[in-house]
């Protein structure tokens, strides 16, 4: 009953996450109703993405250039190498903290199960660089998920057999948390790892 | 830090309804992550729909053709008009209902805060259709908002104008709704327009 066009445009928004028939009709129907302009612009911006944006050499994050602007940027501590799952992990510490050095996207974590292992994760690239014996620390952020907890102890592993010190994000309860409502997981492992109160 | 070019298209995603900085950040990530392929058709779908859908020369819904494919439709009942505010509206009150009658779409609503007055609405398209006399009954089913109501009235007053017969939605509690979480503007009206039950 709808103009096929229409339809194809409702059903092509549905790839974006998040966005079920509902709401690929409203964009759809707002677009076309009062951003013409800006709809062909992100029309044209996604198909230049999709075409130009390929990974970094160095850090494998998305990146238009052989190298991302961070792995080019002077003054970053060469010594230090972050590895994150996402480049939204990536993104989230860099505004987070104030970590100087660089970052390796995995783009994934372990998962044997979904035939991920860790040639998928171009874990022998991360190999090869640990082996250059530039990186003094290999800062493993990867979630505190059962996989991205796996992913940690190869990682580690990995490390260690190229004599590069692997470290891992704190794990306790979350700042502000109140503790009636952190999950018994966290509250169990905070508990046992509790530290001493420094004088 | 990131790309410039994923930059640009975190930020062109945002022209779509309900997608804020993070739920953007999310879609492009996903589109350069799983999903190019599908990305690229979104492109070129969109650049072709705001650049070929228009709207229908009878009803004002959008179209790629002159007459969209309901208004062209053998089998409809001409004598009936429904009047609707917006495409989501007629497809909500297509899938909804089993009325076999033509629309009318107004893309808005009278509010001349915002300027929208008649001419906008392209009102006087209507009132030609409504005097070459096939039309028996037009179904006002704008919203129940404020605008809403002040358009129904003024599309009442142009159908009596000439000689058609203005119907509107029926008011009052929803089905299913229980009365205790019905809002008072709601119940106050159902109350006064309360009907004696049939036998």
């Amino acid at each position: 009953m709808t103009a096929p066009l229409l339809d194809q445009l409702i059903s092509a928004l549905r790839i974006l996450p998040g966005v079920g028939p509902k709401s690929a009709q409203r964009m759809a129907y707002h677009v076309l109703e009062r951003d013409r302009e800006r709809g062909a612009e992100l029309a044209r911006v996604l198909a230049e993405a999709v075409e130009v944006i390929g990974r970094c050499d160095s850090c494998r994050d998305f990146s238009q250039d052989a190298l991302c602007p961070l792995c080019r940027a002077p003054g970053r501590e060469r010594g230090q190498l972050c590895v994150v799952e996402s480049p939204a992990d990536r993104l989230a510490i860099e505004q987070a903290t104030g970590f100087r050095g660089l970052y390796y996207v995995l783009l994934g974590r372990l998962s044997p199960l979904d035939g991920i292992g860790p040639v998928e994760l171009g874990l022998e690239l991360l190999g090869q660089r640990l082996a250059q014996g530039e990186v003094g620390e290999l800062i493993i952020a990867t979630s505190a998920t059962v996989e991205g907890e796996a992913t940690a102890h190869y990682l580690a592993q990995l490390a260690r057999r190229h004599g590069v010190r692997p470290s891992r994000l704190a794990q306790g309860l979350p700042l502000g948390g109140e503790l009636e409502y952190v999950d018994r997981g966290t509250l169990s492992h905070a508990f046992g790892s509790r530290a001493e109160v420094p004088r």
